[in-house]
């Protein structure tokens, strides 16, 4: 399979490349470094995206940013942040990407468990997780050509515990490498309208 | 109780005001009619009704545009819209509402059931919803002085059947008197953060 991975220097984008790499044909994608680059809070420059890379079998978006606020600092421009980046940026990147994948291709996007289980300063968080979510499930049942598209929803990366610990008391993180396993699932397994929940469950 | 009900001469919103008068001081709100106007699409809008109104209990709102469109034809503009009304509308009705909500008073907003049982048409729509849920879910932890709020997620109303039954292909309709109820229970009782789904549920 012809893979595009957005944001492959981060993370949990590193942990995929490392799952698919070797099997299959990965193009990476990041702001400042990969194969080709892109800024997924532009749509001309996802555009340009697909241009160069042309037709392909998966999209994995593992990027997006949002702020983190205490919610009485919280305005306006700031859940632009995230909704341009995290929620629309990964909404144009499916869009967008329509015309170029292929018959029984997929979309794999990234949320987060902050909609479900709030922390402080995470309401545009929670906001942009919620709507991707929202998001995957109405576009399943109508996407065309056995196009599938699901979401992975990680709990707090291991790797990350030095920096977003603080933000997360309580939440036991799991290791990259894991989480990376369900895009794995969502890539080569045949679901679809899913959102992939990894390390966390949401309340019955 | 003060109330500002956004929404008065909508479905809902009627049913609302049914449930409330006489027993609040209940202040209609609307785009084109009521005590006083505003369009939620317009944070501009929005800080001139707060100034107009000034402190208050609890706010209401159900009002909020968004548009439905065959998946394949649904733009990033098209997006906007709902963004733009449906969810920032309502968000900027918190952000902006705060400095004048009386300690222990309440926000509701209005979302929707189909960021967990899609439509064909309703991407959109489920993005807007879903983001909603977790917005709420996210400001609730983080409210000051015991202020809350909640999100009523209808389903189908059955005075809207003529217009939007057709979208909702075995979707078991509702009055929208019922649907009013839970909007009494977010103002007048005591729960936060929590989505009141009325005549569906989620799957489990």
């Amino acid at each position: 399979m012809k893979i595009i991975l957005i944001g492959a220097n981060g993370t949990i984008g590193a942990a995929i490349e490392a799952r698919f790499s070797g099997r299959h044909e990965l193009i990476r994608a990041n702001r400042t470094a990969g194969d080709v680059r892109v800024d997924i809070a532009d749509p001309h420059s996802i555009r340009q995206l697909y241009r160069t890379v042309g037709t392909f079998d998966a999209l994995i978006c593992a990027a997006g940013q949002v702020q983190y606020e205490a919610f009485e600092k919280l305005t306006i421009e700031h859940h632009a942040i995230g909704i341009r980046s995290k929620l629309m940026g990964q909404v144009a990147l499916v869009t967008e990407g329509l015309q170029f994948v292929n018959d029984a291709g997929s979309f794999t996007l990234t949320s987060g468990l902050t909609n479900e289980d709030p922390i402080r300063q995470g309401a545009s968080s929670a906001l942009v997780n919620g709507a991707l979510e929202g998001y995957v499930r109405g576009a399943a049942i109508e996407m065309p050509r056995g196009i599938r598209i699901n979401v992975v929803s990680p709990t707090l990366i291991e790797e990350s515990v030095p920096v977003f610990g603080p933000y997360f008391p309580g939440v036991k993180p799991v290791p990259a490498s894991e989480v990376a396993l369900a895009y794995v699932k969502s890539v080569e397994g045949a679901q679809t309208g899913r959102v992939l929940r990894v390390g966390w469950s949401r309340e019955q």
